[in-house]
């Protein structure tokens, strides 16, 4: 397609101007009347009796530090034992963790310091200049956006960004696009200002775009109650909950379909370094080493929206956080957008948060620039790595307990995908006879094994259920079952909660969603018996 | 008044039920669906597959620590050279600050440790237990608020606190009630939310009470365009920007007043404990000493507005910061008010920050249970006396550099108030005669020495500058002045941007802020005379 850059010709052009999405809210959002007195600022000589800011003495810490781990505590082998075995020595501490010591003094020692003098004061909403010089460095190598004024703005995790992208840019009462299974808090976030989701169909690759297509031409605001969306929000990579990722084909068609309806594209990425390849075989798996050399790690993965392969406009918002690759309690994320936004979205900061806090942003900004751009991307692969090992894992363990059937999709939703059907196996000691009856018994459920992310996403068969009604509410099912699972011991994720439309939740199936990010192995396996004990019962299979 | 309970009795009830006050966005602020897995949670054996969080053995971090100054790190002596000193030392570094060392390891040791697992996994919007186990103590012993069902809850900082505040109170098109000059950052919130000030005449005390009732009783909602304000936000200690702070007796009428008008009262109080007395002469001063005791310290300081002898209906939100306590860049604070405002408040804290930074909250977390609560107000105690010597080294420059005449106010607003006024000191080496002249010159500005906070209010005389038209905009003067100020290498606050109504600024005077929380000594003797030279020159006084 002509409009698209080509990879070895990186034009270099300004974001078209894209003003007329703001909403009145972010249009009425000024500019701080203090930040008038910001051209005295940069005079060497001048003292400030303006700001109330407490003098650096008043903070009782005279430095923080932290036990730092190094950046290549995990491996890049991909092997199963050994790699499972990593994060298990992790969590039980027979092996202790290699760490350097990080330091954040209050004074400078020389002029480019991460100091607590600059950290704890306050500060813009723009963050600590050494960790914003680390950002801009990683999304100009990784995301690499087409238009030369893109501008990264730090946030306090991907909930606070898209809160603010929201209200930046819809009024009350409009809608926004999203995948038809989304993340909650997204949609608990916009629904009291009256903005609600229109959930698009989704396939292997997450959002459709024949179906996003058909969505805005078809678009009729009197039976709809409101004009057609102007925002999309998307989470493109090991999508939450249903676990899947959109490669760089369906993000040009899902970006062409933006331009032609003039659709801005808010993209949550927080799984975007957790792409850890197909699931092979365990025997296959030995072979299928994570690529040693970063560059082509990083080549290999999904692009971003902003990439200047897809974005040459500047109407994509993306939004990374550092609560997967770091920690969640980090509260720490950013924007990559056009100025225009990044200057609005700043305004909405300085009214709420202020600036990420202080301590948390300086141990984060010494980290990374410790380890720097190459240690960091070296973390992130070897998190991969263990990422890959924990969904092997799963999956291995769901092999092991059910007889899972291989076959190639053809439904709309997983056309053409390798499809895993669960079946009852038969119990211990079982007889050949038993064995074969088993083997050819009922489907329990079905997944596609993600190739990102933290989820394993679960469609059940409750059809098979005897004496199920075709009209019985799925959603009923789902909830006996996810109940029956509790009580049981086992807590997963019900698919109800991130059905887009709360009210009409797509009857078809029941669906859960699990999470491989946080157990050990043992509570993994001990979590698949139970699971297996309580599917068969209630699905009389046993 | 009988409503009042006594201190003796202090009969524990329950707030009374101010739902009718929530904001629309408010009510439709709905509890994320996943909170209905919360009832499963308690169980401990239950393996959880449900959250999407990362092992904790992906964090970065084994462990991290600080070096916290001792709660006595200052001395309690108000004398000035010692304590001026003691600033001064600090922030030169001639004398070595003690500390000690606190540490947060990833695991815990004993049961009740704070820990990096918890503290940068996800978390509940109210926070680390352990952190909010220390507020309850704080806000019982020092706030003593008189229901029973009093609830705190952590915020972001109060600017943060009271962008939910508002929000969760106000509908769009509503006004609420604030002092007459306030806090910009306030109104910069909710003015895009279509929620606009209305400012009450101030005096000494800060906000008049029969200007309020006044404002109340003659609310036309056909003149003013909206209903009668349900909100007020105040400030009611070292006001920003006046400096003023209000007593027990003025916050009793203020809220009798609120009682009757059904007001609720949001509370912004990040100066309390920066009270420091009033300002006296240099001689007098030894015999000043601060009080030693701490709880005589405590008691001398203006009640809270949710102290159990003022609000006994749960109608104050009050909001505290760590921002002057332990560092701006905390970006924490907490409210107290009546459990269903926190429980809303809460909600708007799950879709935005989710939870405050888990690097900050463990630090101050584990320095305040380090200190436990006596070394915390010690600490504060120490940081008053800091203050104090601050605000007498400034007052004490400016009685150097101008001629100070004291006298008993008879403005409406420092009606029996010790009025400072300066007015030009003769040059040195001039005769009796010139120094004659001189003294009995015009005054250039006014002020009352404050008794708490960071700021001192000076109310410049413009009518005296020769030429002076009575008809000319004081602000003009007042930004005229303030340019040639900083470009003479001092900034201070103009008094124009703490207006509560930026459209129609009170006309009378102008004004500055000058903050005494930040500069150093050198600094101070430095910038009190490069104003002395501007202000003469302004007002032709050389």
């Amino acid at each position: 397609m002509s409009q698209y850059l080509t990879e070895k010709v990186q034009e270099k052009r300004k974001a078209i101007d894209l003003s007329h999405h703001l909403s009145d809210l972010s249009r009425a959002r000024a500019t701080s009347p203090l930040k008038g007195l910001a051209r005295y600022f940069g005079r060497p000589d001048l003292i400030s009796l303006a700001g109330g800011m407490p003098n650096e003495a008043y903070f009782p810490f005279a430095a923080i530090s932290g036990d730092a781990l190094v950046p290549d505590s995990f491996s890049l082998a991909s092997n199963q034992s050994e790699s499972s075995l990593s994060w298990f020595w992790k969590l039980f501490g027979s092996r202790k963790e290699k760490t350097t010591s990080i330091s954040i003094p209050k004074y400078p020692a020389t002029k480019d310091d991460i100091t607590l003098k600059v950290a704890l004061q306050y500060g813009t909403a723009t963050g600590l200049p050494q960790l914003q010089k680390f950002i801009n460095e990683l999304v100009g190598k990784i995301y690499q956006p087409a238009y030369s004024d893109w501008t990264t703005l730090v946030q306090t995790g991907n909930t606070d960004g898209w809160g603010r992208a929201v209200t930046t840019l819809c009024n009350p009462g409009e809608a926004f696009i999203t995948e038809d299974w989304t993340y909650p808090s997204a949609l608990a976030g916009s629904a009291p200002h009256g903005i609600h989701p229109v959930g698009v169909l989704m396939d292997d690759q997450g959002m459709r775009s024949e179906e996003l297509r058909k969505l805005l031409a078809e678009w009729d605001e009197s039976v709809r109650g409101c004009k057609r969306p102007h925002v999309m929000y998307t989470v493109p990579v090991g999508q939450n909950p249903t676990g899947v990722t959109m490669g760089l084909d369906r993000k040009k068609e899902i970006y062409d379909i933006c331009v032609e309806y003039d659709v801005i594209i808010v993209e949550d990425d927080p799984y975007y370094f957790l792409q850890m390849g197909s699931y092979g075989a365990k025997l296959d798996r030995a072979s299928q080493a994570m690529h040693a050399d970063p560059e082509s790690w990083l080549s290999s993965l999904a692009p971003s929206y902003v990439k200047y392969v897809i974005d040459y406009q500047g109407r994509v918002i993306r939004l990374d956080t550092f609560s997967k690759t770091i920690a969640p309690g980090s509260r720490l994320g950013f924007y990559t957008c056009n100025p225009r936004f990044a200057e609005r979205l700043e305004r909405a900061g300085e009214v709420s948060t202020q600036a990420p806090c202080g301590f948390g942003q300086s141990l984060i900004a010494q980290l990374l620039t410790t380890w720097k751009y190459e240690g960091y991307v070296r973390w992130l692969q070897g998190l991969a790595v263990q990422y890959k090992s924990r969904r092997d894992f799963l999956l291995d363990a769901l092999r092991e307990e059910f007889h899972m059937q291989v076959s190639v999709g053809t439904t709309s939703s997983w056309k053409g995908c390798t499809v895993y059907t669960a079946s009852a196996k038969p119990k211990t000691g079982s007889s050949r006879m038993l064995e074969k009856r088993a083997y050819g018994s009922k489907a329990l459920f079905s997944l596609v094994p993600p190739t990102s992310g933290m989820f394993v996403w679960l469609k059940l068969h409750f059809e098979n259920v005897p004496g199920f009604q075709p009209d019985e509410e799925p959603n009923t099912m789902e909830m006996k079952l996810w109940v029956k699972l509790a009580e049981a011991g086992v807590l997963i994720g019900p698919g109800r909660y991130f059905a887009s439309d709360q009210e009409d939740a797509s009857p078809v199936d029941g669906h859960f969603r699990i999470a491989f990010s946080y157990a050990s192995e043992e509570d993994f396996t001990k979590a698949v018996k139970i699971f297996g004990e309580v599917l068969r019962e209630f699905f009389q299979e046993q």
